[in-house]
């Protein structure tokens, strides 16, 4: 059988390594095919499994003494050699595992990729690309990059393009992704420097189906499949749209459990506010790709509980399953 | 009677006159030392007026041949010098009225303030500032420059942040106002470097009471009184806000009123929504500051209706009341 295998840092999220073991557990029982290595501290993950009752030969541990706290500056991984993440990436690096799963500290594993991995031929630089929910129904939308890279060149901004694309393609079943130009306005002569001559590269790029600006207030509309931008813009039009949706949604439960009537007539409409909240929960949409690497990387939320890493998990198999870096070179040569 | 007045420029807004001139009728009726000059087509007007039966010793009107349009470009304003933009801004300029009003095209309206009513001493470039809604009862944020210059120096950001604090002093009548610098991480080392410049001016004076770093997830916490950005992400990170609560707002009331019984139970929870749209909603804060000229100059959305000509121009008034363009003088003038 052709395994797929996941090499997994569970250290270092904000949770404890619990809910990074359940998750896997989870996924081991539906893909058969499926392998992970568990890297950090042996005989803690060993415990929990055993607290779990869970036990199979197809999974590994490779035992680790250090680990990258949230804390630790970027290049920190460079002194903890013995750190879970770093052996992790190493073991993808070594051909040992097929991708890399953490929900550890992102500054120093973007580094620690970057410099472990390093990019394809012809990428300057990974994306980090989250998958964001939209009010379309089973549409999502993949925006790149969120933190990365706080600055980049219209050549970054057009490879993130192909490469969204032809990821949109292969794992989102995305015939013909539509790719928007985050900005501010819609004209072309809109925004900064960056962005009317990224237009214009965009534009030109037969690979590329480019849609032309798009405002942030659009970007969960589901009006296109793929929208880059720099990695500060892109941070910052995500955190705030998240930190909208979850001052909305608590605004919302506060005012619906003000008195008993209200909690009464709430109770009745459980089923209509999970569908919302199904849809625009981060849980179901925890994983990002460090896109633009020789081997395929993610990284769950930080504070990544079941759900979330089983989320996550999943892509990476997805994109295991789908050869996903080998048909990113590909779109990256014929351009 | 000492009369506060309002130059009004009614053309060039998504909805007509309409809205514009039946919020002047309600504000009028209100505040009995308040006069408006509208300005634009006079007989469109006065036969509006009729129609609405209204008549008052405290209204007059500019005629004027020409408006701005929404897809005119920014320097339009030199051309059409008797469009009821520039004749409403000059009003100003002239002494003939305390501030300006409009619901035009955003870019002609800040050039055309820039040049003909001009900035106050020290003071490099006028701020666009709205006023963003919080979760905390009664608390509003303020927010700029969200776009009247796409790239800001350390120095700008200073000055957004004294003259907001003055005007949050003011207007919102907040003590001792807490300035954010929008970020993406609370780390003073972290964003680019205008950012880690700014944080150190923003830190060294002693008129700016600094929290330092904020997130855009947080904007609409109500943790600052202040936040600051270059407009460019000022911009971005407003209207990711704005259209990730449309969408999920949206979302809502689909799956609320998916059949009759949902309906049904919405209907008794129809005060609960109501608490949470009115603190979120934009048309209560539809106004914007155009901080930092000689004058008061606000705008309202281009697609105003009556209650948000009405929110603006409460504000514009609030503004006159309050004499905030010599108040802002002294705030600079401290540093």
């Amino acid at each position: 059988m052709d395994f797929k295998t996941i090499a997994f840092d569970v250290m270092g999220s904000d949770n404890g390594i619990n809910p990074a073991l359940e998750a896997s557990i989870q996924l081991l029982k539906e893909k058969k095919d499926l392998k992970i290595i568990f890297v950090g501290n042996e005989e803690e993950i060993k415990k929990t499994l055993t607290k779990l009752k869970f036990s199979s030969d197809r999974i590994e541990f490779l035992n680790t003494t250090q680990s990258i706290e949230m804390t630790d500056g970027i290049l920190e991984f460079r002194r903890k050699k013995d750190s879970s993440m770093v052996r992790a990436i190493e073991l993808v690096k070594e051909g040992k595992a097929d991708a890399v799963t953490t929900g550890g500290a992102t500054a120093p594993y973007i580094a620690a990729c970057h410099f472990i991995i390093k990019e394809l031929e012809g990428v300057d630089r990974p994306a980090f690309m989250p998958v964001i929910p939209t009010i379309i129904k089973n549409k999502v939308t993949l925006l790149l990059d969120v933190g990365a890279n706080l600055e980049c060149t219209p050549k970054d901004l057009k490879n993130f393009a192909l490469m969204a694309s032809a990821y949109s393609k292969i794992v989102n079943d995305i015939k013909n992704p539509l790719v928007g130009l985050l900005n501010i306005g819609e004209e072309k002569s809109k925004g900064l420097e960056l962005h009317r001559e990224a237009y214009k590269v965009l534009s030109d790029s037969k690979q590329i189906s480019f849609y032309g600006n798009i405002e942030p207030r659009y970007i969960t509309s589901g009006i296109v499949d793929v929208v880059v931008t720099d990695g500060y813009t892109g941070n910052v039009a995500l955190k705030s749209a998240e930190g909208m949706g979850k001052n909305l949604l608590n605004e919302i439960k506060t005012a619906l459990t003000k008195n008993i009537f209200r909690k009464l007539a709430a109770l009745r409409l459980r089923k209509a506010f999970k569908e919302v909240s199904a849809k625009f929960d981060y849980k179901n949409h925890a994983g990002a790709l460090l896109i633009g690497l020789n081997k395929i990387a993610f990284k769950s939320h930080g504070s990544s509980d079941k759900r979330s890493f089983y989320a996550t998990l999943k892509m990476t198999y997805n994109a295991i399953s789908n050869d996903v870096v080998n048909k990113l070179k590909e779109a990256l040569k014929d351009e």
